[in-house]
């Protein structure tokens, strides 16, 4: 029996904004399962501010998206044929099969996880890769202690919102940014922040330094531009800055910096980092995190997006701000 | 026997670049010495970039200094007269008694140096605050490791000149950075440096990338603006970034960073410090700077103006670039 696959390609790089040409959908027939190998139909597909910088082909900490082949991404689905001795259909199992339906691997970075109580997509939520890169850039950057401030951008977002309540749990003051009432509300009320400052009502500067009576001791960046312009200028003497995620300038021009000699009056320190280089800390975050969500301690919402076909116009969605909460393509 | 102290005030803050007449000259006299008091002849005054901030009224990591009253600064002297039972007259001491002739005392931040194998004017430089604050920044922040590329700017200055010749001997490629060809000369052939790059000859990009073919591990920034954005398009990953001075930026508007997603892409660390928060390492840094001039090992070129009323001419010529090595005033 053969079946269809069906792919969805990057056919050519942007030039300024990301666009649903960019993308090609494909149908591609599946060979037959070879020894060793192992194949799974993906259940959902993970959609991540990252993957606008793999379009460029700049220099940058990942090599970039070649053209013509299926765009990279995390998934969750099941196995569905196996001739691998780790693995047996019906196995859920987390992987980085692209945007497809279908994926076959000779195991290399597929994992079986247990959805009896964390959710599937969990795992590429709260107990995957977001979920794991609030947790390094809280504890390993930022490093908070109770009684400090610690505010973080895109904070009703997959990494953010984790960011937020791990914050909380530490002790501390913890203050979302985000787009509009509706996720203000929703980072305040469900994820139980202090505060939220909405980034569009058009005063950043003077809401910002309303939610942050004692100035700002860690901040964790997942959008740069005008918002870390903003946070800059409210930073404590010895602060640490997260730097995640830069998506203000993944289209077009680089955003510059305004100020940063408050780096050196303030004595801050400011770090980027990928989640993928530090390893070692997973198992220890995704214990933790796995828990909090078992346990109902930790929130997160999700948007999903119906069938792949669907998944180029919610990925140009996610870059514009328009997905609220973890953004996923449901293959149906 | 009343005698005349000169001094240096600050009498308006810089609208702008700094002037000559934002400093006026005094003659006050010298009132007699209380018990516990100690008066010392000062013979050099320290002028420093960081002095320029002090000048501003804006938020920093320090006090601005107040309008009306003698400039701060290092100094190294010699006790006249003592009325403090750890000092006596011949005691050569460094202090931080600014801008004027005459500094007294309760003993308070003055220390006894002995300069029988170190100039007394040293304890000003490479074994003084300069000093301390290139060796806290390569060894606390950059933590450099044989075989990696360390920059630094202002290199043939007070602290640059440091920070090169320690990197050097912890077996990294050491660049500097320094504007005209007779520093760049000097920071190569006297300081040791493996390679210097002249900012002022027109090609700073093309320079930089052809004296870090290896890229840059580490860099001391003693400069910012476009020194500092010419730099972060050479960083590596995991490049340390120790954040010292800002000087390009302290008359006038902000200077912006162009590409701050470097700092994401790259997973560098930009840190700011203040050597005097940091005194905890002082010991250790002095030991092993004292060591090295008193064995002619760590090198050193001092520009010395003569007589206090000079100073505030040869401070306007430091925030330019005229000095070349530590910038003193020799008070004669």
């Amino acid at each position: 029996m053969t079946e269809q696959n069906r792919q969805i390609l990057l056919v050519s790089r942007p030039d300024g904004e990301a666009r649903a040409d960019n993308f090609r959908l494909v149908e591609t027939p599946l060979a037959p399962l070879g020894d060793g190998q192992v194949r799974v139909r993906n259940h959902y597909l993970s959609l991540d501010p990252y993957m606008r910088g793999r379009m460029n082909d700049t220099k940058s900490y990942a090599p970039p998206q070649p053209l013509d082949e299926v765009m990279i991404g995390g998934t969750v689905g099941e196995v569905v044929e196996s001739k691998h001795p780790k693995f047996k259909a019906g196995d859920k199992v987390v992987g980085m099969f692209g945007w497809q339906e279908y994926g076959t691997s000779d195991g290399t970075n597929l994992k079986v996880v247990d959805d009896t109580h964390v959710p599937l997509s969990a795992y590429l939520g709260p107990v995957g890769m977001p979920g794991v890169t609030g947790w390094y850039g809280l504890n390993r950057i930022i490093e908070p202690k109770a009684g400090e401030t610690v505010v973080v951008s895109a904070a009703s977002g997959a990494v953010g919102g984790v960011v937020g309540q791990l914050a909380k749990a530490a002790g501390c003051r913890a203050v979302g940014i985000a787009g509009g009432e509706d996720k203000c509300r929703y980072v305040v009320e469900s994820l139980g922040f202090d505060a939220c400052v909405d980034y569009k009502a058009g005063k950043l500067h003077e809401d910002l330094k309303a939610a942050v009576p004692n100035g700002i001791d860690g901040y964790f960046e997942n959008v740069g531009g005008e918002v870390l312009d903003a946070v800059l200028l409210r930073m404590n003497a010895f602060g640490r800055i997260a730097l995640c995620g830069m998506i203000a300038g993944y289209d077009g021009a680089p955003l510059p910096l305004k100020r940063p000699a408050l780096i050196l009056t303030q004595r801050l320190k400011m770090q980027g980092f990928i989640v993928s280089e530090h390893l070692e800390d997973w198992p220890q975050a995704l214990t933790q995190l796995s828990g909090l969500v078992a346990q109902k301690k930790l929130h997160y919402r999700e948007s999903i997006a119906l069938g792949l076909e669907n998944a180029p116009e919610a990925f140009l969605g996610l870059l514009k701000g328009r997905n609220f909460g973890k953004q996923l393509v449901k293959l149906i």
